[in-house]
């Protein structure tokens, strides 16, 4: 298919508005061909009213329909082929294994969702039977089971262009869920946004659904987003990116008549401690894999390690010095876009000025323009802890070395971090059971512990759980990733004293779906009697 | 044991501040004996301080000492005996048989987290086991489980003193889910916060639990809950009120620098449909039960049903005319507090000065103070809908008949309301099958439905849903009421490649709680080889 640079309302191609932009292929250091039309008022009003008209019968689909919906959205978006992954490239200057890699994911995600919804653990249905008889009073028959929250607005991500962006998790997600989705596509990736677009369009009209249960909006600015954010029959908010940005959709969600969730996935340092045996004794391994760790996607992942705790002596020094051989062999990369790559270079400068501040490692040979040079810096930890600048994120190859005085310093800098995606120890044989107090306080910073591994690689699978304590999340009761993601777009609703007839499937007495509740408070597939 | 007016800051009586406050007496129209000392800002500080340091303990405690605590303090509570029951109904006016049964339900929500603690489901275990020969990559072991988030503050709310006050189900929850709670009591139930606080204290003292993990802090006005909500170690509040208080601890709580999730539980009018045929042939059941459901309590139930919705007509007429029969044989009683039947006065004036408010029923012999007087008015549904005015809560036994053109209208109206906590239908036989639409309207609004009942009396039991759209509610894919109440104070944190040593219980191979798991995707008891 060719990228034609409208927005997808509905089932129509639009382009009412005036403004347009061009996406960039920062390899090439030029412009992609296509415009781009920004979506005016109009619509995204238009947007707006089709999810709303079809949120009932949306949502009231049967599981299997819905999941029939994501599997053919997955076969559309293979069916696009290499174009659609010569776009990506162009337009994140990923290399084409990661788009494979990355597409390969998003098709997993959305059939993890179809076949959670055939499953149908998500819907929590619980039934408490009546018991007419009851002193004092008769208790009535109650049955609760959740339901889609309505139309929800998910913002693409930069850095994963297909996985967290167009039909990535949050629109997975939210479709299973019986939610309308309208996309506000990362301007930088419109062309890929637009293509994923088209086929999760196609698959909704192969499977008849109503139009408006998916909309795919272009902007180059915040207004688009801003405006989705406000709009009164908008329910729900998905967002990856800046803890800047997050935060202002955070802000304007909780500044509406109606307060609706924003899920925001937001910056993270991802703290690695460095138990002092494992720099003795390990030091080699685990700077070979974090220098990987910390260059990988030109240090573009939410789980990137930004930063390494350990003990200042002669085993750290050890250790900083091979962390900064390894990481100098790597070739660096082309970032995603001119924009990240000027403000990666603003964070390291930020970075360098701060008191007690030393240079690690900085590559620097001749790269091409936007280029991302890894560099890592080394701080101790009596400067570090008394600054809140060398806190902050630095997105891309770059992590900071913090050389502690002692373990109850360190414990003290990890006491006073925010929250984090992720916390990671690194630990000699049984080392870790001398220092359950840093465990414990890593623990209470972060959303995933990782013991002896590197923070990137987020597996999808039940048990995954992305989202950590603010700023590193919005709302870290709930993950990103993996299947139990689709409980940040439903709502319980209770049936007292319901006819079998009247009730959803999902409640009747027979239990026509076959699926796992809890009837009097236990689970059971039996059908009620 | 005697109400002395302290605050108890962890297991310490504390009177630390100036301002000192009376309990009203609205029975006998005068103020009860005992001064209440408003807690100080240091007071504020040292509880927060208490329950912060107590916190990773609490959390890591088995789920059976936690049990325990909690069927401990329904013992203490019930040893305060008569005395305690007393200062209830000086209080709050209530009489004597509801003291009683709302100790027995507060008594029953303690006992049953605690049997959930036992049983162990709230701790949602996941484990994913690793596949170390996986292609192309590894895939490690995860494993995930439910945290406690950390300290809590909890209003206590002016209409249920025992069952959403100092141990109510705000608390039980968050205590259950392992987190410190502080207790800002309801100013005008000091005294019986006071005793149930000192129950608390009791239990902790007699589980051998860390100070720290219950205060109880009295004020008058609202400084001490401002600060509360603001403070930088508090992670979450649990309130039961008006629109007006909660959403201003919203807003505070979306101010912070780290947002706190609120779960507030506001106003409600509990809209009653009342469906043609059930008008023509149900017209005196129905004005029976829904007389006493208005006026139960004084009206003074977040439930009451506040909005009739019927066509107009004479079968609306004579049901009109029923229910106004009924509602004049009921006795009025005094309300919780002069303010309140200060506000109920307030807000009725308010609601008859509305276009085209008619005066059904209203209560008018001569009654003592603080009694309210119950009142029903009636008004036509194109007033309704073009009047926001009367889509406002009256807090007390006070409800609008809206006379609707047609069932077109009806619905219109319906879609128009604002997020309720129930919504119920009153159906003659089979009546509902004609119209699904309404009941699908209505449950887009609501976190409840009820057939042919009304929606006072919220039985506790898993099957509940407590909580409709905002602003019925701050959050609805939580209930404030039965054992899921436990999932608002809870986050999951993810272990990734842990061996069994350094996991938590709840994710150990041999499953030493015994508990149902989601094993690689399916629920199960066995342990992991």
């Amino acid at each position: 298919m060719d990228i034609t640079g409208h927005n997808l309302v509905g089932y129509k191609k639009s382009s009412k508005g005036q403004i347009k932009f061009k996406t960039f292929d920062a390899g090439n250091g030029a412009p992609n061909e296509v415009e781009h039309f920004e979506a005016n008022d109009e619509e995204i009003d238009e947007a707006v009213s089709l999810a709303r008209k079809c949120t009932d019968e949306y949502a009231n689909l049967p599981g299997t329909i819905r999941a029939a919906f994501l599997n053919v959205i997955a076969d559309e978006i293979l069916d696009l082929g290499d174009t659609l992954l010569e776009i990506y490239c162009k337009e994140s200057s990923l290399p084409r294994p990661r788009a494979e890699g990355e597409r390969a994911r998003t098709i997993n995600q959305l059939k993890s969702f179809a076949a959670l919804l055939e499953e149908g653990s998500w819907l929590g249905a619980s039934i408490d039977t009546a018991m007419p008889d009851r002193k004092p009073i008769p208790k009535p028959d109650l049955r609760k089971m959740n339901l889609a929250i309505g139309p929800v607005v998910v913002f693409g991500s930069s850095n994963f262009p297909f996985a967290y962006s167009t039909a990535g998790g949050d629109t997975a997600s939210a479709l299973a869920a019986g939610c309308p989705v309208i996309v506000k596509s990362h301007p930088m990736h419109a062309g890929t946004s637009e293509m994923v677009a088209s086929a999760v369009i196609r698959a909704a009209q192969k499977i008849n659904l109503t139009e408006g249960v998916f909309s795919n909006l272009n902007s180059r600015g915040i207004e688009v987003g801003k405006k989705l954010v406000l709009h009164d029959h908008v329910k729900g908010v998905g967002f990856t990116g800046s803890i800047q940005g997050g935060r202002a959709l955070m802000d304007l969600a909780a500044s509406r008549k109606e307060p609706i969730p924003v899920f925001a996935e937001m910056g993270s340092l991802n703290p690695v401690v460095l138990l002092p045996k494992a720099a003795e004794h390990l030091a080699e391994p685990w700077a070979k894999s974090l220098a990987i760790s910390i260059t990988q996607g030109s240090g573009q992942f939410c789980t990137k390690p930004g930063l390494i705790l350990s003990l200042a002596g002669p085993d750290t020094d050890q250790f900083c010095m091979m962390l900064s051989e390894e990481i100098m062999k790597i070739t660096p990369s082309t970032m995603l876009h001119p924009a990240i790559n000027e403000n990666f270079k603003k964070g390291l400068s930020h970075m360098l000025v701060q008191d007690g501040v030393s240079i690690l490692a900085k590559y620097d040979e001749e790269v091409k323009d936007y280029v991302g040079k890894q560099t890592i810096l080394k701080v101790d930890g009596k400067n570090f802890k008394a600054n809140q600048n060398l806190h902050h994120e630095v997105f891309g190859p770059y992590s900071l070395v913090v050389a502690c005085n002692d373990m109850r310093e360190m414990k003290a800098i990890i006491e006073n971090l925010e929250g984090q995606l992720t916390g990671t120890i690194l630990s000699y044989e049984n080392e870790l059971a001398q220092y359950g107090d840093i465990l414990q306080c890593l623990k209470n910073k972060v959303g995933r512990l990782i013991l002896n591994g590197v923070p990137t690689g987020v597996e999808v699978c039940p048990s995954m759980h992305h989202g950590g304590p603010y700023p590193s999340s919005s709302d870290n009761r709930f993950t990103a990733v993996g299947i139990h993601a689709i409980y940040r777009w439903l709502r319980p609703v209770c049936y007292q004293s319901f006819p079998n007839e009247f009730l959803p499937d999902g409640l009747k007495n027979e239990n026509p779906l076959n699926i796992v509740r809890l009837v009097n408070g236990l689970p059971s597939k039996e059908r009620i009697l």
